[in-house]
């Protein structure tokens, strides 16, 4: 992977540069947690993709929010810039250094504080990983209000932090209204305690909102308390094949209306992912040759009235030709199979080679015509052109692969793709986020006067500008 | 009504007075929407509890965005005070002035933008009336996601501008996961447009947020894009009493566990409310003689569906002794009937003479601790301490009324309701906000270091404090 300050020409700002005393001291403060030596740290400074690569000599693995606080007082008195790293699962370089960047892994930061299971509010530290609380909650009824395809590795603070929207936003809504209270490090190492576990609280001004979504640009995220759903007693899988992405719109029109509250997930791939996701990964569909493949789910608590409305929703939608093919799943083991198909397809396009990642908000009707016109636009030049996503959402996933990286590839790409979602009124991050790759893209979503009012709360809370950067906000012209 | 900063020795910020120049500037600016004449102002002087009184002299009422930035451009360089106003509704003295503020009233701006009716956002000017905005969704298909007393009156710039709860919070959860945008003015007059209309949008920090809930204080909402539920095919309502507030419990763990995705509310009120509501209002409660009575409301897709599950659990519910008598109603009218019940205690309150009001968040268990421990604490020095509220949401609405206000009857309440909820770790406003009567408190559900962090915002966002003065944030000591 080559180095990001290398293919991006950016420029160091001037932070300090990590002395032996600074090892020593964050030894002292944490022994045997603090990692060294190239080999060990790299892992670290490479994301997920392999699409960028920083050069931190140290990383920190603290377990409180007191080791916490003392790393970052430590760090804004030093002037040394500080990269906070969940599961490092993100997939537009916001999650490791672009230079040397100290990193501060939440990993070691595991545990659940409580679950009140009248409630349904867990609080637990930063550092849990998403699966890990999911069957944690499943034993006593319940489900985390998210769910994604990196569930295995990632953190829930990371999720907050990028406010990770995922296979359940459609039901249980984003994480703007299902977090609850934060406890947050600030820049200069003071802690900020809004770790409220209530439904309402209307005293002052929501300051956790700040923080989530803001990339560990404004704080560090180091407890998390979260509404939880009941687990439902009975889950449904429909798996289907439509003819035309017209049909896949009808079908969710359709469905929306004849499940109503038991919709639990809308999601649709194309044809091309599906080839890659049997290709790469030797995964095989129960259904076949249709251009459009389409996953929903329902979630309810009487298994009986929920086959019922899926049935009919199935009979009205085959009769009316608006699927051609399908499949249903109600046991557990079958559903992850299907789950499989679609969640893994991020998996198997790293197969491919390099991967030019978009993830747009757009008006659904318009959704699949920008993978139409970029797969026009950019011909024999790029390997693959795939689309998925969460449709009930709005939220189109556009993957463009080649054997590698190139310039000229990523200038036929952008700005072409910010200008089509710009014209449409769409977002150019509808959930990954800006992290480094797309910071420098946000006034195709944001106006000027916004960018500006991010700027000012950036240099309100961390005047020294250590935490994450060369991330989420574009870098002075 | 006692003038405010008499009864509470307030004392006024060195703001500009108003001239004739000024009010020559506004008739101008919009002419015949400016109110002067204290006989026309007076309803805008006056909340609607009649608890709080200012003396302002002018009352602005522009119909645009562009109107409103005049407005307060002119404000802030003449350093005048500003009072926005939405439908004055508000219950913590948040809507009126306290001195001669400008009072800002939305009422002109009431126009819908746009319905779409694929996604089901809707973006409407500030000064839109909640149930209008209702009535014309309903026509289409669609619903408000919140719902409240005062949807007579209280427009949604107001509502988005307190984070109103209310009685749908249950099942669609907060304003901040179904508001998706707002336009808003600055203190300065700058307008500042983040009025997507995406379900998800990840590029940068969530501006629109800090204005949801600051009542005001940081700029004035004039356009909203909010996202709607559909429908439902099929609403009924179950109103039932119960022998104690441990049963009250009992039933909300069993409803919620039987009719799972299609419960949409859950109330409870005392039988001081029922027999409030029926002498002063003269309704009349088909349940009768219980310590407590509930309203259980469910809304879904499947009229067959729901009734069965209604009926399962009230079967069960009546059979292991939980509630002694209830009564079901599935047509429109009935409900209605019966909702006002619930609804109208707010109303019915307000005849008994003084009413001193709380709404404070609590773990659900404890809920009606407090009001028995402080109808204990005032014995007769109190007409009627009463509780009821969104035992789903662990909001409770606990109201104390006198023939008329007396410090010394607020010496006794206060602190003490403050302190009480703090040892639960509750909060003191769970959805009424702040606003001029209960800013002072703030510290007993926000630790300093918040509060610290909310007054640098205001003094960014508003360097002069125009903006609503003397509300949401403690005075300086």
């Amino acid at each position: 992977v080559v180095p990001t300050c290398e293919r991006y020409a950016v420029r160091r700002l001037p932070f300090a540069r990590l002395a032996d005393g600074d090892v020593a001291f964050f030894e002292r403060l944490m022994p045997g947690r603090v990692v060294t030596g190239e080999e060990e740290v790299k892992p670290f400074n490479v994301d997920w993709l392999k699409s960028v690569r920083g050069c931190s000599q140290l990383v920190l693995k603290p377990q409180t929010t007191a080791e916490v606080s003392q790393v970052l007082r430590y760090c804004h008195e030093r002037n040394l810039a500080v990269n906070p790293q969940g599961g490092n699962t993100g997939l537009v370089g916001g999650s490791v250094p672009v230079f040397d960047e100290i990193i501060l892994s939440t990993a070691l930061m595991n545990q659940i504080i409580s679950f009140d299971k009248v409630s349904g509010i867990l609080v637990c530290q930063a550092g849990c990983v998403l699966e890990r609380l999911n069957k944690y909650l499943e034993e006593q009824g319940f489900i985390m209000p998210l769910d994604l395809g990196a569930k295995g590795s990632c953190h829930i603070g990371g999720n907050v932090a990028t406010n990770a929207g995922g296979l359940r936003l459609l039901r249980y809504g984003s994480l703007r209204g299902t977090v609850l209270g934060l406890e947050v490090v600030l820049a200069d190492g003071s802690a900020l305690d809004c770790l409220t576990s209530l439904r309402k609280d209307n005293t002052g001004y929501d300051l956790k909102q700040l923080f989530i979504g803001s990339e560990g640009t404004l704080g560090v995220i180091t407890a998390v308390s979260i509404l939880c759903p009941q687990k439902p007693k009975a889950v449904n899988l429909a798996f289907l094949g439509c003819q035309s992405f017209a049909k896949v719109l009808e079908t969710f029109t359709t469905c929306r209306a004849m499940l109503g509250e038991i919709l639990s997930a809308y999601e649709f791939m194309d044809e091309k992912c599906m080839e890659l996701v049997e290709r790469h990964l030797k995964l095989s569909s129960p259904v076949t040759d249709s251009p459009f493949y389409v996953l929903i789910e329902t979630s309810g608590s009487n298994s009986t009235h929920d086959e019922e409305k899926l049935n009919n929703f199935l009979e009205q939608a085959m009769a009316s030709g608006l699927v051609t093919d399908g499949t249903v799943a109600t046991d557990d083991k079958k559903i992850k199979v299907l789950w499989g198909l679609r969640e893994r397809i991020t998996e198997a396009l790293t197969h491919e080679g390099y991967v030019y990642k978009y993830d747009i908000s757009l008006p659904v009707g318009k959704l699949y015509d920008l993978v139409t016109d970029m797969r026009a636009r950019l011909g024999q030049s790029a390997k693959n052109v795939v689309g998925y996503g969460h449709l009930g959402d709005g939220n189109l996933h556009l993957n463009i692969t080649a054997e590698s990286y190139s310039h000229s590839l990523l200038d036929a790409i952008e700005p072409f793709v910010y200008e089509w979602t710009a014209r449409c009124s769409g977002s150019i991050s509808a959930e990954h986020g800006l992290g480094f790759k797309k910071k420098q893209f946000i006034q195709y979503s944001k106006p000027r006067e916004a960018v500006a009012l991010m700027q000012q709360f950036k240099a309100m809370l961390d005047p020294k500008g250590i935490l994450n950067p060369y991330k989420t906000l574009p870098s002075a012209p």
